[in-house]
């Protein structure tokens, strides 16, 4: 009889007594680990094929564990499998019900590992398919982004340093900053990815195994890039989930600042844009309310994935090695930040296409404040004046501005002179939102040429 | 017809779409908020009656009120009841159904309120009752640990400093040391009580309310222990969330640190104690295993818990007043803090009664390092040396010891003499693991007659 | 000679090598921890006192060590004294240099301590006074806010929720909102305060001594409200730490929400308020800037203190009993905290009397957003409208008069009475600002009577 | 006069009031970002060169800019140059003192740049250099752990998972385990170096620059591996903060894990390794401690540098664009992190020369706790046992071991041979330590064969 046989009444010979009730639901973790049957699976077909490529099973076994492992996947794909307690963990469940199906090769899987280095395989193979999707989704959100921009690049808005009008930007040129912070996400997620991807298995419980094994192959055939090198590291090295949660709570970062901005822009006293009615909710109270929930949501979402990173490093920090069971609390905040990842990102790039610019606000926003300050300044200079005199020569005309309670570019020649003689009417050119924002034409700068050459490279990369 | 009826099509008569089904499930929180079911009926119900109290709803409105509430309560219970994902949360689920058992009853109840009010009032409700039962289960750990700690009033075991063998201490008087702490987060937990019980009702969605509420009626009804003062803090207020989750963190603080001495001590080369089999586990390789699942999982869960402290208070930092739908996510981590305080209170309580103190493993560890190092420091000083020259003088005593790989007690006399002539005969009574014991007889120290004094201390306290 | 003498060539006759240079700096605490010495004078000159009454020391000892103590005193007030790093610490410097002042002594006062409990008992005492001094700051920023509040009862500003216009509210009713914050955390404070405020002193290394010390003693002189009732405890625990970073944290979360309002209402889109110069700066490149620099720093600086509540936690985290060097490094992040909130709640009470308020800006921005649209359902349910369904009535009107592009209140008297007949005229009461917040009154609403009624209760409160 | 000359007395001539004092000190930076000095002048020199070959200053205004800063450079070196509070950071100040030494040149180093820009630029360049420094120390610290290995590769300890005995492994084999860590964290420093590395000047306040600026000129001149593609975003990310923050954190991580193992090994239970006196300290009242300092210490770091990254996230959430003052608070963290990981660094690969290995007590402790069950097992499925029930099979076999109180390889034949008859006298060899060690014979396993190759590996690695 196997030992997974009578677990309910003890974990093994040893135990005089079986779990405690208490227990057993506190250190279960079938109900959120389920999750990773498929990856459990597939670790487990490419370890058996290794066995009997290496001798170590018979090919009949390595027939009987793959036709076991298809009715299970039935099984599970179809909800007919019974996920029990008392068999702890996904591992556990899959194996057992192998042994019902097809006996004693089911009892040989496991010959070679151990649920140290299988979880830890596990986790890899499940982490690595969900950075895919979400490196896909991070390229969505950036081409909705891309779209919105394309669409306004001539739109002016302030834009705003300390929340005070600094100097007007392309509402495009704005949209672009978000398509940076998203493409280095992307970046980063890559280079997570390659260490995610490294194999654990063989590693046994610790310490490698006595078994012929081909490590190497079973990382071939999992596409993975290599063996992860030390037994000891292999089944308690972490970092993986943490640099993920790390990368993944920059991403939120990123996200949790746009959701800043949109709900600025859709207050009453902003009005710089509108979101599409599909994307709020109303009031229990007040009927005329339309809230932008969703970067709201998305910006409290955050809270919950730099959360997960608190954590987990809390959790990994002064271990001792190799494995001990605290480990196990690394799976519930990683399965919450791919699905908080996943779903954030997928409804941002929908929402992109919901949002519709209020040109006229924005233009009127950006004439106030005297946004074109420094271009009077840059004027100055370029007619001679050290940069730090013109800064000063300004702040003296912006004064003038506030007690006639008008813009620079409405004051009269003749009180600019004052200010400066070298002034000539072709400062009005300056100091016009346009003028503005096409001299800004370096490289990265709001200048509608630079920007549209910006659109045009994230065009190529994402194409 | 109510505006709850057509939400699936539009939210109200201004929104021009229904929400999109991705936003309708990024916004939804009925599947996690419906926990707070039976303190939003409750919170309801006394809501009616003080509006019937008023005159605001007729006498017939809150008996109508009052007969739906009960069936809803039943069908919650039973499990018949229908939880609508269009209906976004626990409130509207309940107020819908409401309405479709009485009618204009129902619509009526929301009157002078807000869900933004009401959702503080039920997690307020809800939290209290949860802190009782944490009271609860910190007392009872509290009396495991003292029961430990009476029957080993007399082993002795080293302390550590660094973890290193420092004087001998007694076994009750390390079980002591977590009752203190345990102690301190009963009462941190009670004064967080005190601002958790106060009533936001009344806040409506923001401002206050133009019906003449009775607040104070509806607070006494709840048993809290007052209003809360302003409307815009009322409803933006999550101060108790986080501080609970602040005292929450630190009550796992203290079971990872009981935790950490719990895998040492279980460890072979301590082997101070034994854990019932029924609080631990085996191996899916290594046969001869018995693992401390329990205190490592715990010390794990200490993460969880400390990530959600981090994530509440990411979620509250900057929000402009008063009511933004980032607090929403405010639920989540509270309900798993709540979750795992008690499941970890409850199983070490009850694993405390399965440990079995090795008294000879711990005896034989307070030999090694020179434990009672000090002693013969503090019986030089007793000699008339300043305590700074007695320290040096024991530290070339040890010295020698070190060099004969024995123990101080074993140095001869003459040996010992010759570190200091005042030395005699009685010092070997000092150098004993008991004498030393024995000797640190002030308040709170190890002696067991000081051990003994506290234990009937908290053995009135927790009476 | 005493072992402080040659603590640069080895710690003790046990050691065969002095510290290595690097250890030294990496370890040593003096240039941080200095920062105890009056809490470190204090605390000694008790445990003297107490030496003395209990015949442990001479009434010679105990002059030579208040006289020794005195200089030192005068020393370190006037910088004279010289801290060195090869004596590590506050405490040994203070006692290496009384050992040189007075001999013997000197050498004597540490006898019955260590520095496991002198150290825990120097942070507490020196928390208590920290505690003291912002108890105070965060009474004196209550009472800034109070009077900027006095000022403007009547002001109305559109109440925000999703940073939407939700209703009009006063303006003293949003700064009694912070007063509300401020209050708690003052509550907190104090609380935490009492845990602060227990004595360690007498808990020697772990395990309390062999002296016959009188700690109650020590406590009652210290003004203390107990002791630590057990020596593990008291020299493990930094609870205390913890909690006041905690508290500390939840103020710096007021200060980042309002923080955060000041910088938005100081926007040209809003202009809600002006802060004098003298609290802003200027821009190196755009001369027209005035930024609010202070409000964002504050805002920023929450994550400093909350860095440090998460890095104590961490350090505490599965320690095991009794001191570990570890927590040598729960200063310098209690010291941040200190600076931070002392320095912040400081600028922000100064700042208050700096704030201008916009009163026409306000105005005009509640008159956006159909603030008044919740009277309006409110109207039709005093006219026999169940809530809900005056609700979606009012959800009508609020479209028509974004078809027409005006305010609820500039819809002809016809025109309303098509979403319900039973609109009679004076329901422009109910939708004009005045009508709108006079109408809240009820305990915590928005009213003027009832803002006014809480600035007298906070008055009172903080006379 | 130059704008810095009166900053004493108003930021501007737009300003009324000069700064309050208590703003001054509560703003200012210069205390701490003076660190940046060397970054400072290098970026200066860069932009005014470049400025010069686009024609925007003069060569004289170049030359006379250089001489100006070389005689900085002198002065900041020497200690000569005056700091001044009123000039807020290490920018101003510079620039202020290049005016006075060179006049209107300086005035024109400010041409086409904002603060916003170049403190980017300097926090990057100066972030570059300490990554270069902490790589190094990464790979020091490798080697130094890579020779401890190389002088234990036949050393036998108990391998460990949940603390209990598991199978033994080689001290060079764990020591690997560390080697691995540390150069998974070399690779992460590398990445984020690439994305530090990229170059914000030219994107001035937020929006470029009118002037003709080659920002790809001076990226290459500062060995840049390209410039900030969008100005909003140059000023506004600071990605590259926090992530070198995580990839740190984990670098502590791994720190803290084998610091938890040192200050376990050096216990007296243990006795598994000693650290040379120089690495330890004593105690003020125990004569006989020699305490672990430094891995103590280190182990408590990792909190203070992960509070730094929480604080940092915290920080930069849900900031609106482009610069907010919230980001002067990046400087402090980021600058204690770096000190920290090299101070520990540095320490660490020292400590490691100073380890001795206590051969005698790890082989001891691997003799108990039945580490050769596994292989038992394994012996069993060479005899056709399908392995879970060889896993059964073995339990019964320790539970006879634990009643006769001896390992399993005292058992005598006879009695091995009742839990399965195909067990014979070669099963011995299986159950020595030496057998098992040798037959982790795969990659990445213990089997010295394996360890061997793992360190040629590295050496040719780190060559």
């Amino acid at each position: 009889m196997s030992q997974l046989d009578h677990k309910s009444e003890a974990w093994s010979a040893l135990f005089s007594e079986p779990m405690s009730d208490l227990v057993k639901r506190y250190t279960a973790s079938v109900f959120f680990d389920k999750r990773l049957w498929q990856a459990d699976i597939a670790g487990s077909l490419a370890h058996a094929a290794m066995l009997a490529r290496q001798g170590v099973i018979s090919a009949t076994d390595l027939a009987d564990i793959r036709r076991g492992m298809d009715q299970i996947r039935q099984e599970i794909g179809s909800g007919a499998f019974e996920w029990k307690l008392d068999l702890e963990d996904v591992h556990l469940n899959i194996e057992a019900r192998l042994t019902q199906l097809v006996g004693d090769a089911g009892k040989r899987l496991h010959t070679g590992r151990s649920r140290n280095d299988q979880v830890a395989t596990d986790v890899r193979l499940w982490l690595r398919g969900e950075i895919d999707l979400i490196a896909d989704l991070l390229e969505d959100l950036q081409r909705a982004l891309l779209q919105l921009a394309e669409h306004n690049v001539d739109v002016v808005l302030p834009g705003f340093t300390h929340l005070q009008v600094a100097q007007p930007v392309s509402f495009a040129h704005h949209m672009l900053a978000y398509v940076e912070m998203f493409s280095r996400d992307h970046e980063r997620m890559l280079e997570v990815r390659r260490r995610v991807n490294r194999l654990p298995l063989g590693a046994a419980a610790l310490a490698g195994t006595s078994y012929p094994l081909d490590r190497e192959w079973v990382a071939q055939e999992l596409g993975m890039e290599g063996v992860c090198q030390n037994s000891l590291d292999a089944v308690s090295d972490r970092d993986f989930a943490i640099e993920f949660t790390a990368a993944a709570s920059l991403v939120m970062v990123h996200v949790s600042r746009f959701s800043e901005e949109l709900v600025l822009w859709m207050s009453q006293n902003f009005g710089f844009i509108r979101i599409a009615d599909r994307f709020t909710t109303g009031s229990s109270i007040m009927p005329q309310k339309k809230n932008p929930d969703v970067p709201e949501l998305a910006r409290g979402k955050t809270g919950r994935v730099v959360g997960h990173l608190m954590g987990l490093i809390t959790l990994m920090k002064g271990q001792p090695l190799a494995y001990n069971k605290d480990n196990q609390e690394d799976k519930e905040p990683l399965f919450d930040t791919v699905d908080t990842l996943k779903d954030t990102l997928r409804i941002f790039a929908e929402m992109a296409g919901g949002i519709t610019v209020q040109r006229e606000a924005m233009e009127q926003a950006a004439l106030k404040g005297y946004a074109t300050a420094t271009d009077l300044a840059d004027y100055l200079v370029k007619k001679g004046l050290p940069f730090r005199d013109a800064h000063e020569t300004v702040a003296h005309a912006v004064k003038a501005a506030v007690t006639h309670n008008c813009d620079l570019s409405e004051l009269p020649l003749a009180v600019l002179k004052q200010f400066n003689p070298a002034i000539e009417k072709d400062v009005y050119d300056a100091l016009s939102l346009r003028g503005s924002l096409n001299a800004r034409n370096t490289l990265g700068g709001t200048a509608p040429v630079q920007v549209q050459a910006q659109i045009e490279r994230h065009r190529q990369r994402l194409a």
